[in-house]
């Protein structure tokens, strides 16, 4: 076992502080991963605030953990000392049993998430606020050598968030597709739909965004919080990604769609949204879910994003300053994704 | 112009009485056809009541037709003096203008309705509830010569709702489907369902019903009023369809679909339901609507109902018991469709 450093909240709600707890001893399927840079998701917050399920505390957030092999075991073939290497949000599934379904592993009862969650041995697993991490082989992808660090930690959640709905429902040339949402999901969705040829438009509140959305590569920018979008864009959409968690009227986005056309949700409100019938029936429209994705749909996005040079826009702290960016990020008051630099876990 | 026999509501909420009126003198692309049987649908009801839409009165019901052929303009090719032939829940479509797409043509801007509606020459529709009626020649449907005539007449409305999304969403051999309800839809639903090759159970309230969906065809039956039902079934389904429009917790049924699963409304609750963004989410889950079935699907789905011998359960009622028969429908008393002999419209 290696002792490691990190931060943790010490129990529910309370502010993350620095914490040191042992990593297990790699078995020979294992990868030691000394951790360079941690994203932070909306979802560490909801985690470690005890706002979805029953958490485990002390709990060490981070599912977005970019790093660099520090030792392989003797069975590993995929990865060697000195590779740049990513671990998104689950380091454990049912791919290794009898399930088999590597299309759709993060959707299988065996998923063992990266944090706040028990590992095959019943430890709690600790996440990327760490300084190194022990994760199997299956488990670790492959990230691009001259895609800048940093920026690419995002790519673990939020660009498998996006990525995956957006190549499950067919986006790609000739599909009108619609973000909803201009945060670190919904810029990471504009980035990947452009990239993969669809004609994107963002749906966000206000004209704010108007000027980021267009750089990101939106081909269309409207503003939600006038009356004339929705008439405007009735019938529009092939595909519409909701990335936001705040309670809006998906019965409005709906009416947006195209016949056939798909809504899925990636935020998760707090609370049931009333859906009409009717908003679903003449149309033959689809309101459907995603979750992350495949680690095999994970390694295609990160080559597709070393191909395109896609990476999240960031910005980076310190991880002395999490409490404070928690704050921001629920405030929205980043653009558009906080990612930790490890190495100031060394600070005094 | 002909003078048609009916039954209408003169006013909404007004009870339905008997109605003469003009049916339009037939073009050469039309048919004449004196009908024989009209079922009661719930829709009826609705649209008679005005609880959808401003309704058109007085209104004539009816869009489950089946008739014989009286007479057939000279560019009529496909139908001849005395076929055997059916009118379901629209007249004319876009399908014939700029916006063909066939297999699509029920969401299409264009449709117009067999009745409460108002035809391209801005005229009311008139429905079945009436002595003949008058129908382009691609609105018209071939009815197979063996099925009884009477109990075929469901098929133009509950049947194509049933087969349009069994088939859109593949149900057939390998395929576990749910139909929720076991009404004047739901017996359809899982007649097709079954005939398609499919695993079929019902999920109705309680178990009152359980004989009569096994003797339908029924794999399996489970009452809802039990939780225990929502734990066994739970990740059962490839595919359910909700043929209710009581207002139950689709939450609690999107939890019995599989991976990719899709749960499909053909039945409208009055208001809107309250969906966590939770129930989509793990699974990638799908609530969707399916609202009649093109043209070409409903031929489709007659022509197999001849190869099966697939007829609704039907309850035959003569035209002056209608009112007394949507009490009955509003309450669930009927096994599992009132169909109206049109030849009673000329008793006293």
């Amino acid at each position: 076992m290696t002792l490691a450093k990190a931060y943790a909240a010490p129990s529910p709600k309370a502010p993350l502080e620095p914490f040191t707890f042992e990593r297990r001893a790699p078995n020979e399927d294992d990868v030691v991963i000394d951790i360079l840079y941690s994203g932070v998701c909306h979802s560490d917050i909801h985690q470690v605030r005890d706002e979805w399920f029953p958490g485990i505390y002390p709990q060490v957030p981070g599912h977005e953990i970019v790093g660099r092999v520090r030792q392989v075991g003797k069975k590993v073939t995929k990865f060697k000392e000195g590779d740049t290497v990513g671990v998104g949000c689950f380091v454990d599934s049912c791919v290794n049993c009898q399930t088999r379904d590597e299309d759709r592993e993060q959707y299988l009862p065996g998923l063992i998430q990266t944090y706040n969650n028990l590992d095959a041995d019943g430890q709690p697993t600790y996440g990327g606020y760490s300084d190194h991490i022990v994760v199997k082989e299956g488990y670790v992808l492959r990230v691009p050598d001259h895609l800048p660090k940093d920026a690419a930690a995002p790519l673990l959640c939020a660009g498998i968030t996006l990525w995956s709905p957006l190549k499950h429902w067919n986006a790609g040339p000739g599909k009108k597709v619609a973000i909803i949402g201009l945060g670190g999901l919904g810029h990471m969705g504009v980035k990947l739909a452009h990239a993969l040829g669809a004609e994107v438009t963002v749906l966000s509140q206000s004209l704010a965004k108007k000027d980021d959305a267009l750089r990101l590569g939106a081909d269309h920018y409207y503003p939600t919080n006038d009356a004339e979008t929705f008439k405007t864009l009735a019938g529009t959409f092939d595909l519409i990604i909701n990335t936001v968690s705040a309670p809006i009227d998906w019965n409005a986005y709906l009416g947006l769609l195209k016949v056939d056309g798909t809504m899925v949700l990636v935020g998760v409100p707090d609370n049931p949204i009333p859906v009409h019938a009717f908003s679903l029936i003449p149309g033959r429209k689809n309101l459907a879910g995603s979750m992350i994705g495949s680690i095999k749909e994970t390694q295609e996005m990160l080559d597709f994003c070393g191909e395109h040079n896609i990476v999240s826009d960031i910005e980076l702290i310190d991880i002395q300053d999490i409490n404070a960016a928690y704050e921001r990020v629920i405030k929205s008051d980043v653009r558009y994704r906080f990612v930790i630099d490890i190495a100031s876990l060394n600070k005094a």
